[in-house]
């Protein structure tokens, strides 16, 4: 016997239908003689309905108010979800996050689980109940309804699984596990049946989709085995139909690369000819730091003239035009040339443990980008990770090379 | 400075510009110096595509869960109507029914409100605090939402005005006040100023839809003073502008007949030549009793034949096929001829405190519609009450006779 925490997002049940078939997968998982905990989401489409609402009576809404609001998406769901199991002759109820309770700060909006009683849904676990626990949300030490922030359905199961010390949690989802790389542009993508934490992590943060970073991190601290997997096979979670994302120790043959991440999400700037002096570093991101823009990639070249600096770095397209204000704002202090401005670019990023004990593998994506006669605009590494910025236009193209070249492409 | 307690019904909250709308409401009050406590419904619509999705799941869902999902729609309104009147600059917080908290029993989906903590609530309003209130919902002593039943947000505002000994509760709703009948058919009809608990109580039952029974009931228990009033108009409460209901004391110069309430929701059925025995009455209405089916007119008659006696009843018209399904099976018991089934009734009922001193109110009733040609079926009265049943064609022709015999015809 196994204990589970079955996680179904959105798309899950997003209908009736699907909840329906949600309560088949519980059963299923029952009948194997398993303990299993259910988390859900809000159905797909309801939480951006209920922030519409909110956005509309004041861009600047109280977040408490918000909180109240939004949760109700995931209550309605766990009440639907249980209501679903009974039918099946399952012993289920709903578990709100102020009736468990999920306790957490009070910075609403984006609140942080700060411990979960568990004791009465241990007790009723072991009677053979069903949990069905509204994801996404807590309650603040004044009593108030909180919420975790977007995505954060996936980081409430593994917390409960780590509360409830559960041998596995199941996030089922839209897609049937985690690829090598996008399949909607690579056809030669493969599943993967093992992913590490910290890879999982890299992939979550460089663009891939399907999972939410901090879940992964959080899974991570807690040795939390999550198995991503799809909610629209007819397989469940003890088939192992999906990837684990589980510690490195677990995966006796580690591929030198495990998956290939892009994000369409960038935006590049570049400051022309600021003056070379110390502390220019400081002047150019201190600004951007205080509008709480954040830079990712940043790369400096000397500039022809060879007395000045040219500084190249990246933000989320979303912050782009006030980037630039605010570099244009603070001209007089940075003294440089000119500013440009490029949305038109993607990051890729080579991800995989292997690489700590295996050199070239920047090296061979630089060739293989060249070959393909893609330039390069900016490169940064990490110890698990290469990533570059290409122009846009060449990312269907980049990815299918690099899948090639790092020998992913499926047999 | 009085402490008001102001209910916005389904309608007064339908979308965002009315909760902006009722947000300007309060504000009104506020700035002439009252203390006020708001109560709120959910989104008109909002409630039934709530029960439509547990419907949909099963038939017969576990109401606990019905109840974790219905009480969502309340839970909404309060935090848009909070963060409204954050906008106007007023320091307001949404207060759900477990947060309160607000104790009811643990009867499901018509729960009934044991008792309502207000300390903090009282804390809050004299700091100069708004609290929006959650209607419809409670919480049990095991820690589940609880629901108080279809149209129980005003008793939820009734409840919190008796609690917080609120010199008025006014209810917004879409009409403007009570009316002698229904303005809709007569076009005479007049807005009362004032009425009394127990002439609301019998309008109420008597099937004009303007306040639930149950909250007037509550109301005249408490001696809370109810203001129905429109949501629609610039005018608000404190300006008296709609129909206020109070204590008989209250009423100086009382009309003998107040308002003439209509039915269309009767069906009446009628056994022809049933034995007449003792225990006969007992022997017919002990098995509806049993099928829950509620009966509310009676006559007995005897019958041509002298020997044995015609029975005729009025049930609702949503009961009709089950009473007759229920009295077929009875038949060998009963050894009646036949059933009538006739739906094409209306309840008329004259409502007065009046009456209680004035004798000649029903003769002037069968009189008027006689001069009609009315043909009066069934009649029942009780202190404050005559009521009878006619053909439904001849509804409006007998609303207005009657409206004009009695004086409550606007000048």
């Amino acid at each position: 016997m196994a204990r589970i925490v079955q996680k179904f997002g959105g798309t899950s049940v997003a209908d009736i239908d699907r909840i329906i078939r949600v309560s088949h997968k519980v059963k299923a998982e029952l009948d194997r003689g398993h303990q299993v905990a259910v988390v859900v989401s809000a159905m797909s489409g309801a939480t951006n309905k209920l922030i519409d609402l909110c956005s509309s009576i004041s861009p600047l809404f109280d977040s408490r108010e918000y909180d109240t609001v939004v949760a109700t998406g995931e209550q309605v769901t766990a009440g639907l979800t249980a209501m679903a199991l009974q039918n099946l002759g399952i012993n289920a109820r709903s578990w709100l996050g102020w009736q468990i309770p999920i306790h957490t700060d009070d910075v609403h909006a984006k609140a942080r689980i700060m411990s979960i009683d568990t004791d009465e849904l241990e007790h009723r676990l072991a009677a053979g109940e069903v949990p069905v626990i509204s994801g996404f949300q807590g309650i603040s030490d004044r009593g108030r309804i909180t919420t975790l922030g977007r995505g954060a359905g996936d980081l409430s199961a593994v917390a409960m699984a780590a509360a409830l010390k559960a041998d596995r949690c199941d996030i089922y989802t839209d897609v049937d596990g985690v690829y090598t790389t996008d399949p909607r542009i690579v056809s030669k993508a493969r599943k993967l049946t093992k992913i590490t934490y910290e890879e999982m992590l890299e992939l979550a943060s460089q663009g891939a989709k399907v999972l939410q970073t901090r879940s992964v991190e959080l899974a991570m601290n807690h040795r939390v085995r999550i198995q991503v997997l799809s909610s629209f096979s007819d397989k469940v979670g003890s088939d192992l139909p999906g990837t684990l994302v589980v510690d490195e120790g677990e995966i006796v043959e580690q591929e030198v690369v495990t998956g290939i991440a892009y994000s369409r999400d960038e935006a590049k700037v570049t400051l022309l000819q600021v003056a070379d002096s110390p502390g220019v570093a400081a002047a150019i991101f201190g600004p951007l730091t205080d509008a709480a823009i954040n830079v990712d990639m940043i790369v400096q070249n000397v500039a022809p003239d060879g007395k000045s600096t040219d500084m190249t770095f990246t933000v989320s397209k979303a912050d782009l035009n006030r980037a630039v204000s605010v570099l244009e704002g603070a001209r007089d202090q940075l003294s440089y040339n000119r500013i440009i401005a490029d949305s038109n670019v993607v990051k890729l990023s080579v991800i995989g443990v292997g690489m700590r004990s295996h050199a070239g593998v920047a090296q061979r994506m630089f060739k293989a980008l060249a070959e393909k006669g893609i330039n390069i605009q900016v490169i940064s590494t990490s110890e698990i990770k290469v990533s570059v910025l290409i122009a846009e236009d060449y990312t269907e193209l980049a990815l299918r090379a690099l899948h090639t070249v790092y020998g992913l492409d499926a047999p």
